[in-house]
């Protein structure tokens, strides 16, 4: 018995079950696959092109400040993991450990990287002496693992790919700011490319790295009201410096510990854009992060001249720069729209015999499915167009969900509502006090996603237990 | 007490130590630094923006074949890695093994990946149905782990970078032929991009891949005389597509089994780039791939308008195109000197007082060390010229060390004096039985490095066993 490719399936509805849709969706569209290895996906050709264009830009904003990629081992003796405590604490419990090289039993074991900080610093210990030789700003893409129990494609896996950023400077100060930077450039990035507004602030020591003396976040809202942490921006001070004997020399031959900051952004990032964007009918990409831009859809194309004025249509867009394809395949057109819809591709051209006699070609907008008729003279200006629009468009509608998706609390009553009830963020105060957190997150399942850069006093009192409050937090159930 | 950064060191002359020499350049024009974990690399900025530049070519040229990037998990479970008898045998005692994940011992040992084979074709097997699903040509960048007991920077160590393409066909002759045109991309882009001259050809039995039907290769040759294979192409026959099951429906609607290939090209070929082109001041890099083509090195920079002009220079030369660096650090012109020959930045630009006063600059050639003053009005064309110039000197440099590197053996004593005093290739004919292989390389620790495509019959019989001659092989020995 011959196999047969199956139609485009229909999709699981957002409103019926959100998980179901966005585990239709990354299968569906093709962004990945399962692989029999426990909680590891398989990127495959449209998954790992959007990481591609995602990599592609973010390199660049990093090498524009300054960062230098390099490449570290991704094997980490047991004994470095180990120097500094609270790090140690926080990853043991998750990573994979190799125990055997060849048929050999090793000495020690080596942990698989869930992240790089004992790496860096055991470098930076040997390559810095003078202040000569800082700041060090180094980055590297590569893959790290963490042996999750529960996984979700993106969102949650065994083994992500990320970039994971480490620097180390002479001063507090310096490092601070690198923090910031690093944090801005993660957040306009979201904004810019991704058309996805994000919350900056910072973790409550609770949720904070391990390790870290401060830790920021950029927090995205997801259509289903869920909170994501997309990026986060580490300030370790000199702790990691003191733990691994990271000195300098200063200007008056004083030996100095440096202070060392990293930041960090993974595939998770696909995973907003998936419930940011997305529709009952799959993917929508943002049309500047989209592998493709514009897909030719023929109409009647075994018609004389319909495919090979397509194909003219094609390498006009492509030499005005746009991304885009020509489906010259013999599925029918309506299935043909269904790919395009399912993939994301932000417009697609309707070129058929009509049109062409009439000149002219239909560009249909994936996000609101409006058609516009135009000119094939003026083609390339109008994709190019519509491209700009709907990726604004994109973000005033995402900017809007957002905005109309935080609540506030004054009272404990009205914060559990809020958090049961009310989809998004709950602003509400806070008193410092982890007890509060985690009688919050006993009790709603929200957890404090970031306390803002913008505070505002909305009330004197914690939110939880009533005693004077001391900074606004942003709350929620998050991914 | 302070620490002070050392000043530049020499490095040990090629002719005095060749593998001391290499070492040298590699940790002194600061290309990798040694980690604490047995056998693998630190790949520092400027060993990882070479790296970057291969990826950048490389990719391109695969791109534009059809390839498509994904991304898989780097681990693979041990029943898979069973799947093809010769494949588990050759790779399973070099293999590194997780077995516990977090807390727990796993059920199966999983292998960090030596190569992923197995891994695309439990995938393909689920994502081919139909003739219509084929080719599949698919990439992937990453990292692999092999358990070596003896490492060398680029050229041997327990984790390597590369890439690995994997590709599904309907027929063998596509297969075929995807094997060779891959060969030939990564010919075209050592000659065109690195510099390099290889030799094209098949591998014996004895040196294929382990579970190919054949194995192609590109083989350079070193300054030392000694070859390195630089990248490998293989035809895998349906051979892993019987052990997987990997099959899909022809025309007639008659299940088939696909024809598969794989190639890779790793970071070893830094080591290449190393070996070809360097000299006893460190690295020369090919204008091509060298992360920094042209540095400007201002001379007297503390009198009065040279910074600035130097800085203006640079602009200029950016402005162009040229991937050009200012050298305004404190240090004294001949440390800068040395630092650019040690790091092979292809030319440096040195400007004073007196040749602003003249509206010149002095052009220094790294290879050859030539001056060439010229106009600073067209100083930007004069340096692509340059550029180009050393671009097309370095191949027919290693052209020539190539062509006159190569010896012909007709009988035994010829072959063992030839190997022993004469370093290079040595061609001589073959009888084709694996004996007469395993007794060159225990004779003399020559290799049979390929069965070049352009045969020549040099000899009616084995230059080993005087039987009837199937075949001419280059020899010689390898890293």
């Amino acid at each position: 018995m011959a196999k047969e490719k199956k139609l485009v399936e229909s999709i699981t509805s957002m409103s019926e079950d959100f998980a179901q849709w966005y585990t239709d969706v990354v299968t569906k569209a093709e962004l990945v696959d399962y692989s029999g290895v426990r909680g590891c996906m398989i990127i495959r050709p449209l998954g790992y092109a959007i990481w591609e264009n995602i990599q592609k830009e973010l390199d660049a904003r990093f090498k524009a400040t300054g960062v230098e990629n390099v490449y570290m081992p991704m094997f980490i003796p047991e004994s470095l993991l180990q120097k500094e405590k609270d790090h140690v604490e926080g990853f043991a419990p998750e990573v994979a450990w190799v125990t055997q090289g060849g048929l050999e039993t090793l000495p020690e074991r080596l942990c698989v990287r869930p992240t790089s900080e004992t790496l860096f610093c055991d470098f930076y210990k040997r390559i810095i002496q003078s202040h000569r030789d800082l700041p060090k700003c180094y980055n590297q893409w590569c893959s790290v693992v963490r042996w999750e129990k529960t996984t979700r494609p993106f969102l949650r896996s065994a083994e992500f790919l990320w970039q994971e950023g480490h620097t180390a400077h002479a001063t507090a100060e310096e490092a601070e700011a690198r923090t910031i930077q690093m944090l801005n450039v993660y957040a306009d990035f979201c904004e810019d490319v991704l058309a996805i507004p994000v919350i900056k602030g910072r973790k409550t020591d609770k949720e904070k790295f391990a390790g870290a003396e401060a830790t920021y976040t950029i927090e995205a809202l997801m259509h289903d009201g869920k909170a994501l942490q997309s990026g986060t921006s580490h300030n370790f001070g000199d702790g990691f410096a003191r733990a691994f004997g990271i000195q300098y020399s200063d200007n008056n031959n004083v030996l100095q510990y440096v202070h060392q900051t990293s930041w960090g952004m993974s595939t998770r990032i696909i995973g907003a854009i998936i419930m940011v964007h997305g529709d009952d009918s799959g993917l929508v990409l943002p049309p500047r992060i989209a592998p493709t831009q514009a897909v030719v859809i023929p109409i009647q194309q075994r018609k004389e001249g319909v495919l090979e004025k397509a194909a003219e249509v094609k390498e006009a867009l492509a030499k005005a720069g746009i991304r885009v394809k020509l489906d010259d395949s013999d599925k029918s057109p309506g299935w043909k729209f269904s790919e395009q819809e399912m993939r994301g591709i932000p417009v697609r051209i309707e070129l058929g015999p009509k049109d062409i006699e009439a000149g002219q070609a239909v560009i249909v907008r994936r996000d609101t499915r409006e058609k516009i008729e135009t000119s094939l003279e003026t083609l390339a200006e109008t994709v190019q167009e519509v491209l700009a629009t709907m990726q604004s468009d994109m973000l005033a509608r995402a900017k809007h969900h957002l905005e109309t998706h935080i609540s506030e609390a004054h009272d404990y009553e009205e914060f559990k509502d809020a958090v049961a009830n009310k989809p998004g963020f709950v602003k509400a105060m806070w008193c410092g006090d982890v007890e509060c957190e985690k009688k919050i997150k006993d009790d709603t399942t929200a957890t404090s996603r970031c306390m803002p850069f913008e505070q505002e006093d909305i009330s004197p009192v914690c939110v939880c237990c009533g005693r004077p409050a001391k900074k606004l937090v942003y709350w929620g159930k998050a991914y």
